[in-house]
């Protein structure tokens, strides 16, 4: 298969749109990356891959792939799109990728949107839930943050950390959000902030959880042989690896274990020929704070129940060992569900082309992607390079 | 990339299964083509993509394709759910398509699944309505049979055809499926039948409306050359193309002209260096008998406004010129809205093999499989081919 490169990125802020529909929002990152592309014209674009999960229940509106497409002036061309719960964004990224890998397209578009806020079908909360298992998980009353709550507590029982020790995910992310125009929640926090925000399912509290928004990110992928020169370092895919769990938390071996993030980054790092010591940003999935340990700890940062050091030991900020969510994460930047994985694919790209301002992490090579659906239940790896 | 085979089939009935939740329907037919496939072990299979539109609102439940690869053994795969409507059966099918002919996978499963009775969310009419544009069409009060009974009354208009005239697509469709063991509704119906319907949206009466229903059917693909002999017929993918148009009828140049459907089908037409009248078998989208008219007049097996001549004429049946729904149809063997391009398909092959029974055409080589998402929006072709 072919090399594929990056050859334009777009995103909108992350916020309640109440002025722009689902349309709007997609159509804004699609243009804004194929702006950023050179200005190509969209009906260069041979086909577009749309990540997201919510369009269904809360916005009343399926076919949004081809309802895109209309919209920013590509009628005719291939669409379709693709879900994998709050993975949604990556899975339509991969797809787009293997379509240009694979020489079926020479230019793809690939969006993640979700509106989230101003909707017209049933809560949000419940429809978030439908990423976890409806007969077995969901049917109890489980909603999506208790299962992470029962993860975390069950964690903190296990390795005999406090909640406390999770405070330095949420402070990091915050303070890296500060600097990024399109975050929802731009606002720095204090660790006495984190110890004393309101409690949403014991033990996770408003600062161990990512705020929901409106937004949308896009990626234009080409082969690599096929870009020409504008100055711009060259970023290209190194590895795109998915995997799966079970749906239902309580079915696993080890619900502390997020085996198909461990899988999806190992087979990742072998396609890129490289190691998790190599990978110089780290954009993870941090629903929940306790999601950004066990992330680290899946993809070989740190051992089984040591995640949390890492942020007490101060290597996770953009000048650190393994910066992490340097753009603020899902936690600050905010979790627009089936768009995340674009965003974070956006901000990697940032971050190798040496545009992330005042959280840029010095000399950044090889960055890395990592977007999960569900609680681990799927989860798409991606290895981005500077060429 | 590769030339792609399809190495199993399988599917369900298609009814009102009480008893089965969508995890249920999707591994039987799962299960079904991997022992079609002469006996394989899921284990072996490497990415499992799924064709459903409803599952989030209507089953509360995404995140599907992770929960059946992990229902029928295939914990770790890769997995995802592709949406276009009720094209999603072929474009999940055109997803697997590329991952082998790309050489990322060697054994894939795609499975459409869809499960309309006995649901949890909002209602089965209001969650269909959106294939079409929500803020455009569904806006106005707009059910997705209204928007169809809009083109069939301006068809029936512009071309002076009376409403009976379209009875020979029911008729065939439903003589069909009395021979299918999987089809929904499987009584013959006569002429008088037909005329004497109840409305449904006028000019649509029942006998022009496709039946919903819960049911699941599935397709293994491997590359061709990795093909063990086993006695059977080789059925090879000739030819995959998918095309958008608007998602708004009322958007188009005329609309009584499927323009995705005819550019898709040129396209396959084009891949498989053959033309309308080497099709020995098209299993097409007649989810209204409108759709039936003018799927045959966008393939280009009529003139334009002259779909309906080829029934009248008696040039349907399996006998016919354009053997069309020979299964039953979405008429008559049923419309479960995101499995039906997967039933499609598992038909096409089916004739080919020789395998169709009392309605087998005679000696089928080239057959063309259509499925469409929204009303034209989204048309996915693909051409199979006995070796």
């Amino acid at each position: 298969m072919r090399e594929v490169a990056i050859l334009g990125i777009g995103q909108t802020p992350i916020d309640e749109h109440w002025e722009k529909s689902l349309r709007h929002l997609a159509g804004e990152a699609v243009m804004a990356a194929l702006a950023d592309a050179g200005g190509i014209d969209p009906p260069q674009v041979e086909a577009l891959y749309v990540g997201n999960m919510l369009s269904g229940p809360l916005n009343r509106q399926e076919n949004i792939g081809t309802m895109i497409a209309d919209w920013v002036g590509l009628r005719g061309i291939e669409a379709a799109k693709i879900e994998a719960a709050c993975g949604s964004g990556a899975a339509a990224f991969r797809s787009g990728l293997i379509a240009v890998a694979s020489g079926a397209c020479d230019l793809v578009a690939v969006v993640g949107v979700e509106k989230m806020t101003e909707t017209v079908g049933p809560s949000t909360t419940s429809s978030l839930a439908t990423a976890a298992d409806a007969d077995w998980e969901t049917a109890q009353g489980l909603s999506f943050v208790a299962i992470n709550a029962l993860v975390m507590r069950r964690y903190l029982h296990e390795f005999g950390w406090s909640h406390n020790d999770f405070a330095p995910f949420s402070i990091n992310a915050h303070a890296n959000a500060v600097h990024n125009p399109n975050a929802r929640l731009r606002d720095s926090i204090t660790r006495k902030d984190y110890e004393r925000a309101r409690m949403v399912a014991d033990p996770i509290n408003l600062l161990d959880a990512s705020p929901i928004g409106d937004g949308a990110a896009a990626i234009i992928l080409c082969p690599a042989d096929k870009l020409k020169p504008n100055g711009r370092p060259v970023i290209t895919v190194a590895a795109s690896a998915s995997a799966t769990d079970s749906l239902a938390v309580h079915d696993r071996d080890d619900p502390l274990v997020l085996a198909a993030a461990g899988s999806s980054a190992q087979k990742a790092y072998a396609q890129a020929g490289v190691k998790p010591e190599d990978i110089d940003v780290f954009e993870l999935h941090d629903a929940f704070s306790i999601m950004a340990a066990l992330s680290l700890e899946a993809c070989g940062f740190a051992e089984r129940g040591q995640g949390v050091r890492l942020g007490l030991e101060g290597q996770i900020g953009p000048q650190g060992k393994v910066p992490v969510a340097t753009r603020g994460g899902l936690k600050a930047r905010g979790h627009p569900v089936g768009a995340t994985g674009a965003y974070q694919l956006v901000e990697v790209a940032q971050q190798l082309r040496g545009e992330a301002g005042e959280t840029q992490v010095p000399d950044a090579k090889i960055g890395m992607a990592q977007n999960i659906g569900g609680s681990g239940a799927t989860v798409v790896t991606h290895i981005l390079r500077r060429n």
